[in-house]
C-alpha cells in the first residue's frame, strides 16, 4: 500500500468528506451513524430530482441495491452520472444481486458503469463474476476464500477494486491483493453492517486517489473496531453501541498498530 | 400444542428460515435485527418487480401496513400471490387499520386473502372483526381481554390464527386458545416491537405446518426475552440492546422452562 | 414564558398527544423512539392518500425534507392542508435546504405556508432567511450566533417561531427570544437528532397554544436529557440508549430545575 489505514483516517478526520449514500431503508440510519462515528459526513440523497447535482458537491458516492425499486434506480443513474462528471469515486454494493431477475438486471447495469470499488459478500461477488454461488438472499453462504479468483477477474474486467468481506476479508485491484483479519462473529448478527462498510469505503475513497488503499483502510477500520467492540459484548444488541464507540475511539496510530493486513500479491516494479 | 416453543426454536436455529418482510420504514432495521438475534434470516424485499419471485424462495412472508403507500400495496399483492402459489405461510400486521379510510380499505383487501396468521393489538383486531374500538393511531388503547371474542370470530371467518398482543397476549385459531404472560412495560416504549414480533411469527411459521404453534412460539420467545431484558434496564433506551441480547441468548430449554402459557380452550378429540 | 417546560411536560404526560411525523427515512425509527421516551405518541403517516385525513385527528404535524421525493412532497401538502383546516400546529424542518435546487424550491414552497414552528441548524435558518451560509449538506457549518438576526427576520416575516439549534440554541418569535444551553457534544455524532427534536417540538406544540413556549419546552427537554446522558457515555454509540433513558427519566420538576434558559428579549406589556 502507498498509504496506510491510519494515514487515511487522519486525513479523513482533518477534513471530513461529504459522502452521498444511496443505500437501502434498513441501512440508512446505522450507515449514517457509522460514518459520523468514523469522522465523515453522511448525506442520504437519492432522489433523481437532486441526486446528480448533489453528487457533484459530494466527495464520494455509494450505491446499494438492498431495497431496490425504480425510483432508487433512477436516482442511482443520475448520481453516478454526476459523480463521473465531477471525477468522484463511487462504490457499488450489490446486495443479494443473485436473488431475483430484477436484481440480476440492475446489478449488471450498474456494474457496466465501472464502479471505483465493489464491496460484497462472497456469494454476491461470485454472482457478479458469473460464477455459481450457494447464496440465497442477503446472507451469503459462501466463504470469502472461494470468491478470491472471481474477485480478481471482476477487478480486471471493470478496472475496479473488489472487496469481499466475511470472517476474513479479501481486497484486490486485479494486481495487488490483501487479506484482512479481525472483526467479530457478532457482526453478521447485526443487520446492514456490510452496507455501512460500503459507505465507509466511500468516505475513505474521498480522501485518497488510490481506491485500493481506500478499501483496505475502511475494512481495517471496521475490523479493528469490531474486535475492540467484541470485548465485553454479551450479544448482538450490546455489540452495536460498542461498535460505534469503537469506530469513534480508533485513532490513526491504533489503526496501524492493530490492523491485521496480509499482503498476498504486490505490484512488481 | 403439538410442538412447544423450544422445539420450534431448535428447528429454526438448525436451519435458519429465510423470511421475506414487507414492513414499514420505522420497523425495517429493528425487525431485521430481531430476526437475526432470534436465529432467522431476514430479507426486506417489497417491490412489485421482484416480490412475487422472492416469495417463492422464502420460507415465509410477513406483510405490514405501517407506512402505507401504493408501491407497498402493489408489492404486497405480488408477494402474497407468490407465497400462496408456493404454499408458504404469510402473516398480516394491520397497523392502525382503523385510523383512515385508506387503511380500512387496504386492510380489508388483505384480510380477504386469508392470512395464515394475523398479529395486532386489541384495537386493530377489534376493528378487523368489525367491532368498535377506542384506538386512535398506532397505539392501541384497548386491552387484549376485550378483543378475545373478536379474535375468535376473525380466526373462524378467515381460517387464520389470530394473535392479540399487549400486557397479556391471546392466541386463537378459532378452536384452540391460549394466553401468554411475560415481557416488559418498556416494550411499548420501543417503537416497532409489535411489527418485529410479526416478522418473528413469520420465522416460526416457516419451520412448522401448524401456524397456531408458530404464533405461540414467537410470542413466547418475545415474552421470555422481554422479561429477561427488563432486569437491569434503566429505561426504554437501555432495554433495546438488552432485548436483542436476550432473544439471542434464549435457548430452546430456557424457552420451554420460562414461557408462561395458559391454555384456555383445547381441541377435543 | 407563560408556561415552563416542566408545566408542558406534565401536560404532555397527562394526555399523550398524537404527533403525525412526516420525516425522512434516516430519522423515522429514532424520532419515534424519542417521542415514545418523552411520553408522546408518534405516527409516521405521510402518504397523500391518508395524510390529510390523519392530520385532522393528530394533535400536531411535523414536516421534514431530509430524504426528499415527490411522494413525500405530495403527502406534506395534503397533511399541512389537513392541519390548517383542523387548526393544528405544524413544524417545518428544512434539512439541508440550501444544498440543491430541488430543496431550495420545496423549502420555499413549504415556508410560504407559514409553519407554526421552524427548527433548523444555523446554515438552514440563514438560507431560509435569504442570507449566505457556509453549510454544505446536512451538517451545518455555521454557528447559531450568526443566525440569530436571520431567525428574527424569518419569524416576523412568516409569523412563525424559529428555533436554531447547535451548541447553544436560540428561539424567537420575532419579539421574544431566549438562548438555551446544555446537551452533549456527542449529539451531532448521532444522526437525526435534530430531526427527532423537530418531532418533539410537535409534541410540545400539541399541548399548548403558545408555540414559543412549545419550542422552548422541547429544546429544554432535549438539552437536559442530553447533559444527563453525556455522563458515563464512552462515545456516540453508548450515548444513544442513555439519551432515550434520560428523555424518559426527566420529570417536570427536574426539567424546570436543570434547564438553562436565558431570556434575551421579552415582550413588554
Amino acid at each position: 500500500m502507498t498509504r496506510t489505514p491510519g494515514y487515511l483516517l487522519a486525513a479523513l478526520r482533518a477534513e471530513p468528506p461529504l459522502v452521498q449514500c444511496i443505500t437501502n431503508y434498513v441501512a440508512m440510519n446505522i450507515a449514517a451513524n457509522v460514518l459520523l462515528a468514523a469522522g465523515a459526513s453522511p448525506a442520504m440523497v437519492s432522489d433523481a430530482d437532486e441526486a446528480e447535482e448533489f453528487a457533484r458537491i459530494a466527495g464520494a458516492l455509494t450505491v446499494n441495491i438492498g431495497t431496490l425499486s425504480e425510483p432508487f434506480v433512477e436516482g442511482m443513474r443520475a448520481a453516478i452520472a454526476g459523480a463521473e462528471a465531477a471525477g468522484r469515486p463511487w462504490v457499488l454494493d450489490p446486495v443479494a444481486c443473485q436473488a431475483t431477475a430484477y436484481r440480476r438486471r440492475i446489478s449488471a447495469e450498474l456494474l457496466a458503469l465501472h464502479p471505483t470499488i465493489i464491496r460484497g459478500n462472497a456469494s454476491e461477488i461470485l454472482a457478479l463474476a458469473g460464477e455459481v454461488s450457494r447464496g440465497r438472499g442477503v446472507d451469503g453462504r459462501d466463504s470469502v476464500a472461494v470468491a478470491e479468483d472471481g474477485a480478481r477477474l471482476l477487478a480486471r474486467k471493470h478496472s475496479s477494486v473488489v472487496a469481499v468481506t466475511g470472517a476474513v476479508d479479501f481486497v484486490t485491484d486485479g494486481t495487488r491483493a490483501v487479506r484482512l483479519e479481525g472483526g467479530s462473529p457478532l457482526m453478521p448478527m447485526n443487520t446492514a453492517m456490510g452496507c455501512s462498510l460500503t459507505c465507509l469505503c466511500g468516505a475513505y475513497a474521498a480522501v485518497t486517489g488510490d481506491p485500493f488503499d481506500a478499501a483496505v483502510g475502511a475494512l481495517a477500520h471496521f475490523a479493528v473496531a469490531g474486535s475492540l467492540a467484541h470485548e465485553g459484548s454479551t450479544g448482538p444488541g450490546s455489540f452495536a453501541p460498542r461498535f460505534l464507540d469503537a469506530l469513534h475511539a480508533a485513532t490513526p496510530e491504533r489503526l496501524d498498530a492493530e490492523a491485521s493486513i496480509h499482503t498476498i500479491e504486490e505490484v512488481r516494479a
